[in-house]
């Protein structure tokens, strides 16, 4: 496999691979690139471009075969086992994050539970018991994760990331609203709705100005 | 302003903008791109790539006015001025987003809440009353908003998204797990935790194979 393949096209495999999931579990066993750049928004030169990263899948003018694809990018992407994740952090959203029910079919098991607050701790939540957050480190000793969701508030999350860090979890999740700090080997994926919605104001004001000068 | 920015570049400024406002509040005056860059783990030449596409900021060798700089993003980003947010769905996930005090400081306010259970039509959320969704395009019209936040059900958010997209929101930001289906002129970021997970295993997966080839 090789070594070298951007973030964006690492980061638009998961959007292909839920899209020929769906196109899969309907009974279609052949699908374009066009008709994958337009259910997805993406051009289908971008698409095959991508794709041709991890080998040939599609013939040309016959489109790609569906079942392959599928299996070809579930194990691209390691979707072909189950990992192991740990969860810190149980406010209003960490609550919502141990309920959301779109990680258990995924392959993602939420197998521990951890806040720093008293009151939290030996509440039950999704089937766990939230554990105190200092036994983060020793729990991961005995019992490895491969991935840490934190969803602790800003001023706390940079210390449970290197807790995760020490105890050997390579990739995070990060919903607390700071730019992480990880040694090159651990993967951080940042979920915060006020940059995605600061990424659109700036396009927003750019149609608002045309807008107003076409006036 | 040029026209062609990838948006790979205008979703990093948010995030350069975050750290510059950091900087500017503990009272930084200068900073280099070698100092962003190993703040935010991005190369110092990406850093004046992404910036150089709106003009000259930084001084060869004297580092980037961090004043100036954060001024100059925020007028780029167009957080210049406040934006009007309507938010559909008060599952959990929704509960927690109208909870999230992270809006309002960077100028979005959440004006309006919709939800399509009678159950949690009436009920207070952050300060407003929920209202029925069916009313979502008429208030719309009377009351126009720059951004919609879809936090519905997977199969419920194609319609709330055209609902929104024909009242003219241009920006919509999307929790619900599907591709959504926009104009072009529509701008549309997805928050997906999956997604998200899915970019991070295809790395564990290569890791863990270097792992286990060392062995």
């Amino acid at each position: 496999m090789p070594l070298d393949i951007p973030d964006v096209v690492i980061d638009r495999l998961p959007v292909y691979y839920r899209l020929l999931c769906d196109l899969h579990a309907t009974g279609i066993a052949v699908v374009s690139s066009q008709e994958l750049g337009d259910a997805l928004g993406i051009t289908p030169a971008q698409i095959r471009k991508d794709l041709s990263y991890f080998g040939r899948f599609g013939k040309q003018g016959r489109g790609y075969a569906v079942a392959r694809l599928t299996e070809e990018l579930r194990q691209i992407l390691g979707l072909d086992r189950r990992w192991r994740v740990v969860l810190i952090g149980v406010g209003r959203l960490g609550t919502a994050i141990a309920s959301y029910r779109g990680f258990d079919p995924q392959g993602f098991d939420i197998v521990a539970i951890y806040d720093a607050n008293p009151e939290a701790v030996g509440t039950q939540l999704g089937g766990l018991t939230v554990h105190p957050a200092e036994l983060l480190a020793r729990d991961l000793d005995e019992r490895p994760a491969d991935i840490g969701i934190v969803a602790v508030p800003a001023d706390a999350a940079q210390d449970v990331i290197d807790t995760l860090v020490r105890a050997g979890v390579h990739a995070i999740l990060n919903y607390a609203p700071i730019a992480a700090h990880v040694p090159p080997h651990v993967q951080v994926r940042q979920i915060d709705p006020v940059l995605a919605l600061q990424g659109m104001t700036y396009h927003l004001r750019r149609y608002g100005a045309d807008a107003s000068s076409r006036a």
